[in-house]
């Protein structure tokens, strides 16, 4: 079986890390959109039409699922991708969404993600819909701080203050609601205290489990739009090891 | 006379401002690649597909001449537009360059910006070809922290002393050759004292003056490739007024 990933960078290879930890077998090819990240900032009709491109790419390497691992592209693009798309799709989204009302006490919810994710109010209306008290919140400088390796240390603690200090004992439970905010998993968990901080990555990885089929050769491979700046520090910072990466051609227009 | 002005996205504005402050008539085009901003973390080939395509959309709207107000743009991908318009183009890294060495006593310059701009070595190698001592530094959070309209307060002279401090006592004159920067100018010179701050929308809009006869409607056309989530906020806090936004179509392949 082979699984298509798809990010707007190299956030989504959270995603695919706690996929491959749960499927050994199976294989992986995986799409960052590195010409065109950050999809947290575009237009909805952008972001829909990247994420049709980036689905073609991958649908063309043969793929039998495609996991869309990037919020925002879940956020606006997910119902267009089901229809257009042969085979199953799932975003990031509802399973975080199941995974927070799974684990909360109160009720009292709190999600944070890029300008786009946020604005899209999809886990807003989600998390309403089964009686949940909602804050959200963009944070679009945690994107460039992970990229920048600042993962801890005092700009970073300054930044998580700053975005997360009005949810300081208002929630029980926070959504990590963009690819790249589980590296920031340990410095919002200590600034927050007791409050339960859900990554989707493993949440999508476990509700694959009634799709997929641990069978393949497990082969990896790793796509890129453009070899920008810091890639291969990126892709070692996130996996912990250095990959072959291959320039995505093709499908793309730009 | 009509000309143009491309950007990454909207710091090319500061670029606008200063050249409308100089020049009163004449007709102003500026293009701002949103839906593919930011250059700076991208790669060469990258950005001077980019580049092209922005420059052959102004050519359309019949210009007389060209800004490359980018100086990531500027620092990959100006010979290569000089080489295919068939009008005068023009970079903000020469103009940064001499000013600089106008205004230093002692030669020993900083230069801060994208990524790929210090990366390129552009800044560098013609201020040491001038005899300067030259300290470089890439400032990836300063572009964001604009974007979040955060130009000042306790996070942003944060990142400026990280980004900063080994510059202190080092140098008498520091290059901004990042658009976004001249947003930051207040506290980047509260934070090195005595050091002369040279803005790059300063210097372009001053090296024009044997190539612009100000002559012209005084017209301005704002065209974007997207309409991102913040884009009227940030036209806002730089030009200090909401004005007509286009979307740019046809030229790009995205």
């Amino acid at each position: 079986m082979k699984i298509g990933i798809f990010d707007s960078g190299v956030g989504g290879l959270t995603v695919l890390k706690a996929i491959r930890e749960r499927y050994k077998n199976v294989d992986i090819v995986y799409l960052g959109d590195t010409a065109r990240v950050p999809y947290g900032i575009r237009s909805k009709d952008t972001v829909i039409r990247y994420s049709l491109e980036c689905a073609n790419f991958l649908k063309e390497k043969g793929i039998d699922l495609l996991v869309v691992a990037c919020n925002t592209a879940s956020a606006y693009a997910l119902e267009r991708l089901k229809t257009e798309m042969n085979f199953p799709v799932f975003g990031v989204i509802e399973p975080g969404v199941r995974e927070a009302l799974r684990r909360t006490k109160n009720k009292r919810i709190g999600i944070i993600g890029t300008s786009a994710t946020v604005k899209s109010g999809v886990y807003q209306e989600l998390l309403k819909k089964e009686g949940a008290y909602v804050l959200s919140k963009a944070c679009p400088l945690f994107v460039p701080l992970v990229e920048e390796g600042l993962i801890g240390g005092d700009i970073t603690r300054k930044v998580i203050e700053h975005y997360l200090k009005d949810f300081k004992g208002k929630i029980d439970t926070l959504i990590l609601g963009c690819t790249h905010y589980p590296l920031l998993k340990k410095e919002i968990e200590n600034f927050l205290k007791d409050v339960e901080v859900i990554d989707s990555s493993e949440a999508i990885s476990k509700s694959l489990s009634g799709y997929v089929k641990d069978e393949g050769n497990s082969t990896l491979e790793l796509f890129f739009t453009d070899f920008s700046q810091n890639l291969d520090f990126l892709v070692n910072l996130i996996l912990g090891k250095t990959l072959d990466i291959k320039l995505a051609e093709g499908v793309f227009a730009i």
